[in-house]
């Protein structure tokens, strides 16, 4: 999506090969104009799909998928963060390694608001190791939900979650494939 | 606002005569159209009130500030839970005490987010004891923002918080506020 990439060229901070911040309009402060404008190309994109719920992790894709919901005209979930790992049976829970944190953490989702009749589209800020996305792929499973495909802003296809997730099958689109970057140059795919 | 109470009494569960569940509609599944409304309704509250950004906090108040942010036509920035105390300059912190989970958790800001020609709207889906709010005032406070106001979706009003931050002198606009309730009934006031 031209106007994404632009926006990424304009404002994105490289700050090494790996470290791409987008924090002044993408996940800290966040333009919701220019969310409005992803969540019309995904609904374009998943147009026929049948997605009746979007899916996203806390927390930095839970603006995106809103806003983004309204195009779609579906709820949205979120996958919570969790302090504890054993939870009585009432949710369905996962473990998302983080390679920004070190460690990992266990996000939650309550056995009520995903289940075999839902058709879900996945929504995030980036897919790099792709931890996140199988995390809620995992938590789809779980719940015998279908996932129509995951829509993401911004990919670091030079990382591997990308390619290892649609060779799982799930339909991913991103808006701005970065093929390559290092301070002051990115590379779209 | 009524289509909020209304939903509240169809959907929300009160598990005792402090805590109210709104987990379908409004914090871990979110209703966008809700939120449309919700959103349309400050708009009116706080017109002509000259607010040029959107402040909430990580993770619930998120997808409300988002969908809100977008009848303003201005950005929000999520203050972000943060896991380390010390921070170099860069960014605004303070520390907000958890009652549902105990202990108090460090949310930041960065400072290029927040300064003195901020005039904001202060976005959260709960006003209680009021910590998650004071929150966001100490950090516009340090920036040196100005507080147009707050809005909050559900207002626990026989809790302090509220009463509280109003004496303090910040417009609060709660879009339905519960005087008190119990298994089974919920009175507004």
């Amino acid at each position: 999506m031209r106007e994404l990439e632009e926006r990424i060229c304009r404002d994105g901070i490289v700050e090494d090969a790996e470290v791409l911040k987008v924090d002044s309009f993408l996940n800290h402060q966040m333009d919701v104009e220019l969310f409005g404008a992803m969540g019309r190309e995904w609904a374009r994109l998943f147009a026929g799909e049948g997605v009746n719920k979007i899916l996203t992790i806390e927390a930095s894709g839970i603006g995106i998928a809103c806003v983004a919901a309204q195009q779609f005209g579906v709820p949205v979930v979120f996958a919570k963060k969790s302090r504890t790992k054993n939870i009585a049976g009432e949710v369905y829970h996962t473990d998302v390694p983080s390679f920004t944190h070190g460690g990992s953490s266990t996000v939650i989702v309550s056995k009520r608001f995903l289940g075999p009749a839902d058709r879900l589209l996945l929504i995030d800020d980036f897919l790099a190791n792709g931890a996140a996305l199988e995390g809620l792929i995992d938590l789809a499973r779980q719940a015998g939900a279908a996932v129509a495909g995951a829509g993401v802003a911004v990919e670091k296809a030079f990382q591997p979650g990308g390619a290892r997730i649609r060779a799982g099958g799930v339909r991913v689109e991103a808006l701005a494939r970065i093929k390559s970057m290092s301070p002051g140059r990115i590379e779209f795919c």
